[in-house]
């Protein structure tokens, strides 16, 4: 292992004119911060290319190179799909795969899954872990990570001590960079310090995120985000979420708890909300709306004891069949889904919405219709192409590296902050 | 003159990995036009502090100071207000006031105000033009703008060609980047080339933008936004509009055109916006909104020969007087505003939001019902302050001296890219 954190001193908050926290692209970010990024984004560059897309001039950038590769977080290699007049190919600079071992790992209702991944996010090994769908203590779901954390490392036979960061991911309002849990709908406590507790349990590193901005990542890092500069997640599950990057960055908003699409108001006193408020984009759309107007609407003897997946699954299959009432369901929250995407148009303008969740099966809510209708919602921004959608049914494992990603970006950020 | 940008060749779209636009905070925004943002920002700072903000070393920043010493951008003296033990005062530095003029230019319905500032950013003269209020044709426009820039001039002692650049903004959607015109409710045609059309007539390099960026960039160089990284801006006149700043810089959307506010959805099929479309939060709260229930509401006599300001203003009386159907018209609109700025608060979750606009004086839309409803409406993210909310009743000579700082953003843009 080259790279190491000290449990508990990562993310830090700023103080004064210091150095700010790296994922906002601030001034505290580093130059040699800012090589590692350009190389882990493009794959393989040259030293040239680099020092074009930093505007910096070619010495600064071999100067910043060798020490990168000094410490052992990229590696040199002839670049054999290109070469020069002279004969000699070019050497173009990667991530050193070797550089350190990191584990994300992705908590959702009803199971809990794991990925191992070396430096260069290349996957190794994987674990999931069934488990009770009902809110519990933040000790239990940490006893469950453990499990499943332990099961992933037996089977690539690493020890804890191999592991330079756990990222850990979960719905709810997570504080990235306090490291702290405000809610989650699957704990029964709130406002606990999540990453000082694993990091105490596990003796590992960790960093924490709300799962809106691990599939975000996941997109960056391993998806659509290595070519685009700026493009906008909204994930649609037990609620709705939002990631953002901007400039190949997540922003994760001024207070770093993420950006509460799902809690936008889209109805002055409308629809009751799980967050106790009213006239929630989610309470339109989210799998518990789609729930209570199912149980209103159709036959619901049974529904206690079937569970909301179930129940879904019947609201669905009557849409299908033909069944007026199930349709009409599926037409409003499309509806409201769309007015939801055109609001981020209408504030972001982002070249490229992604439409996440696992249940993309439902696709009455991902119909033409309802990306015509988003299109109707928008300004008109003349002389532009319209906003390209994109649905990406990822499962549990992709937003499992996205957690992987996460813990990766801490390495990266360490480094930037001089802590390697 | 030190500072000459030639007409025509700002702002060009980026292309493939090379630079790409400085405002957002890119991997091309070289690092001297980081260091001269980092002395404009700060007024007045020391080279050690530049280095510890930037995380870079002494020495490069030092050889960064001196290639913009050259150039004239920056100027060092004796910082009289520290002294070290060995007796020596400590150089600060700050920005070359003699850099070069720059005009800001505030386009509105009825009147436009043009200030002419220094490289610093000091107001040297103003002008103002009062005129129609009718839509009228871009050449007009261009005619009264031509207008109040020789009347500045003029007064000022200076010549067009004394001008390094001119900052021109005005309601509607404006794309910066491309210098075009989209739409403005001023005029009569939509998508013109309008920053080479004024370049065209002035003879003088001109940046465009909306005014809602204009009070954001006002606020970002004279007002809050020199202490704070993060910050929102929510202006209300004739529409809605807002502008952003992400760690000390103007976020201007992907796509260059701003961030339309005012158009997000806030009910499904809801009242008409003059967009064309329904349900837009500017259709319950811009002027004309209150306007269209105050025509409906109350004895609307002669409403036609007087026009919207005095019928808004009959409005605000009649609340005051006690008249319930007018007050119910402010209520109203006081919880839309309550709810959208909830919107940006569960978003972005901004430290601060500022309120800015002319028509501050209808306190009924700005009491403390609304901050109280605003944080109903707002996700209660735990142990955080509160957002806190300002309002600036700007008058149009603020927006033109955000128009100048346009100006002057643009000049240093064309210094990080080599134009200089």
């Amino acid at each position: 292992m080259n790279v190491e954190i000290t449990p508990g001193d990562t993310g830090s908050p700023p103080t004064g004119c210091g150095p700010i926290r790296p994922e906002s692209e601030g001034p505290g970010t580093t130059l040699r911060h800012r090589v590692f990024e350009c190389v882990r984004s493009a794959g393989a560059v040259s030293r040239i290319d680099v020092a074009k897309q930093l505007g910096v001039s070619p010495a600064s950038i071999t100067a910043l190179v060798g020490e990168l590769l000094d410490l052992g977080l990229l590696q040199e290699r002839a670049d054999a799909s290109r070469t020069t007049t002279r004969g000699r190919p070019p050497v173009a600079l990667s991530v050193q795969p070797d550089a350190g071992y990191v584990v994300g790992i992705k908590l959702s209702r009803t199971r809990h899954t794991a990925l191992l991944v070396d430096a260069a996010g290349q996957p190794l090994a994987e674990a999931s872990l069934a488990c009770s769908d009902r809110r519990r203590s933040l000790d239990q779901i940490l006893s469950e990570t453990e499990k499943v954390l332990d099961t992933l490392l037996g089977r690539a036979g690493l020890q804890r001590g191999d592991i330079a960061c756990i990222g850990l991911g979960m719905p709810g309002m997570i504080d990235h960079a306090a490291g702290r849990l405000v809610w989650s709908p699957l704990l029964t406590e709130r406002d606990r310090p999540l990453r000082s507790l694993a990091e105490d349990r596990f003796g590992v590193p960790v960093a924490v995120d709300n799962d809106a901005n691990l599939v975000t990542l996941a997109e960056l890092w391993f998806g659509k985000g290595r070519a685009m500069a700026d493009f906008a997640v909204v994930t649609i599950e037990q609620g709705v979420g939002m990631g953002l990057v901007l400039n190949h960055r997540l922003y994760r908003g001024a207070g770093s708890l993420g950006m509460e699409l799902g809690h936008t108001k889209v109805q002055l006193d409308g629809a009751l909300c799980k967050c106790g408020q009213r006239g929630c984009l989610e309470a339109y759309i989210a799998d518990y709306a789609l729930v209570r107007e199912a149980s209103t609407a159709l036959d619901a003897s049974g529904s206690g004891s079937t569970g909301d997946e179930a129940m879904l699954e019947q609201l669905f299959e009557q849409a299908k069949a033909g069944n007026e009432a199930a349709r009409v369901i599926f037409r409003r929250a499309g509806r409201f889904l769309a007015l939801g995407l055109a609001n981020v148009v209408n504030l972001f303008d982002p070249s490229l919405i992604i439409i996440a969740g696992e249940r993309m099966q439902y696709d009455y809510l991902y119909e033409d219709d309802v990306i015509g209708e988003m299109h109707r919602l928008s300004l008109n921004r003349t002389g532009r192409a319209p906003q390209q959608i994109e649905t990406h049914a990822w499962g549990d494992l992709m937003w499992a590296r996205g957690a992987a990603a996460l813990a990766l970006s801490e390495i990266a950020d360490a480094m930037a902050e001089g802590r390697t």
